[in-house]
């Protein structure tokens, strides 16, 4: 069986992103990481999903909240809105400084180990056109140096490293992801939730979230402070 | 004055970067590693290093050691050998996976935060040759990668990554770092160091460097068991 190492957030891109590899037939190694979030609950939202889908699930300490720079690992505040068209093009305050690289880094380690020849990170390009490390060319570069860093490169092996949700809508995630199973119940996109586990609504990304289910005609079964 | 981040292992090549980038006139924030290597000899070489020369020396813990996969992180024997003739050009035992990757990664993302638009790596492809991750062409590619991956790259400011080691013979880079005042005994480069620090004289990375002073027509001011 082929194996794959899959970033999981927790959220609900990724926790798709893992069952799609799962049904293309991988055994999935999935990979989370503490990297200074100012909240835990995504990474309780990864376990669970993990559960049932992952043959192993690594979570990785990472110190880059020691860096600061970010709205989600520094005493920055994440900024709310009342409205999605309020949402700004320029780099958002939650962006976190080559968070998809280091992520990327760590997974490309462990693919190594295993001898494992993909990797699938759950990068969308339409949602986060704010974030550098969510680009299709980034994601390429990446592959080629990832290509060139390793031994299974130098051996003749191709590195792949999938992200099939790039071009994809979050309403069209979202239907893949329910067409496959995932329990959205169990993820969470929130960046500043409440201690119970409640999402804020009102971030960025539940501002997304919330759309996206709009958009795709479901409910998010994940639970709102103001449901 | 113009940023430096500068990957700083306390080995005698990083050391001999750091004097190089300063020299450059850069000022130097060095980054430095605990990745579950099994002594930390290099990491107190590293520490001196970085006092007189870097404005800023940030220790990270990193977790490679989880994955296993090499001599230097997980329980596997480090290879010792007679003399440098026995070394073999395949890959050594004591390669850890991505570890270039995954160290220029987070160089990356304090650099972002620093405004930093410069990274020195000690790489070096002679003395390495079987390492993919000493490449030149790796090299190319993960700056290319790093210039997509930021927000300095996306507004046009170009990250350099530099390895001005990666084409010199050892004996070259020990007359550079000399001339610049580079304290060798204060650097170490061995795989397996003997509790009282010091160096075996026998693994891989001893015999590089004891044949880099001989080249040089100097001798190494540090300490080995059977000097």
């Amino acid at each position: 069986m082929k194996k794959a190492v899959v970033l999981l957030s927790g959220g609900l891109d990724s926790a798709t992103v893992m069952a799609m590899a799962q049904a293309d037939g991988y055994e999935i190694y999935a990979i989370s990481f503490h990297y200074g979030q100012r909240h835990s609950m995504e990474l309780d939202c990864a376990i669970e999903q993990a559960k049932g889908r992952a043959k192993e699930h690594k979570m990785v300490d990472i110190d880059l909240g020691s860096f600061g720079g970010s709205a989600l690992t520094a005493d920055i505040n994440v900024p709310k809105h009342d409205h999605i068209d309020e949402l700004t093009p320029s780099i958002p305050v939650t962006y976190v400084p080559a968070r998809n690289t280091v992520f990327l880094s760590y997974a490309l380690a462990w693919a190594e180990v295993l001898d494992a020849s993909d990797i699938f990170i759950g990068v969308n390009a339409l949602d986060y056109s704010g974030y550098p490390d969510c680009r299709p060319e980034f994601i390429e570069a990446y592959e080629r140096m990832a290509n060139l860093a390793t031994v299974a490169g130098i051996e003749g092996r191709n590195l792949k490293i999938h992200a099939p949700l790039i071009e994809m809508t979050k309403a069209e995630i979202i239907h893949q992801g329910l067409a496959l199973g995932v329990d959205y119940a169990k993820t969470t996109s929130c960046y500043d939730p409440a201690p119970n586990g409640y999402s804020c609504g009102h971030c960025d990304s539940c501002l997304l979230r919330l759309k996206g289910f709009k958009d795709a005609g479901e409910k998010d079964p994940h639970p709102y402070i103001e449901n």
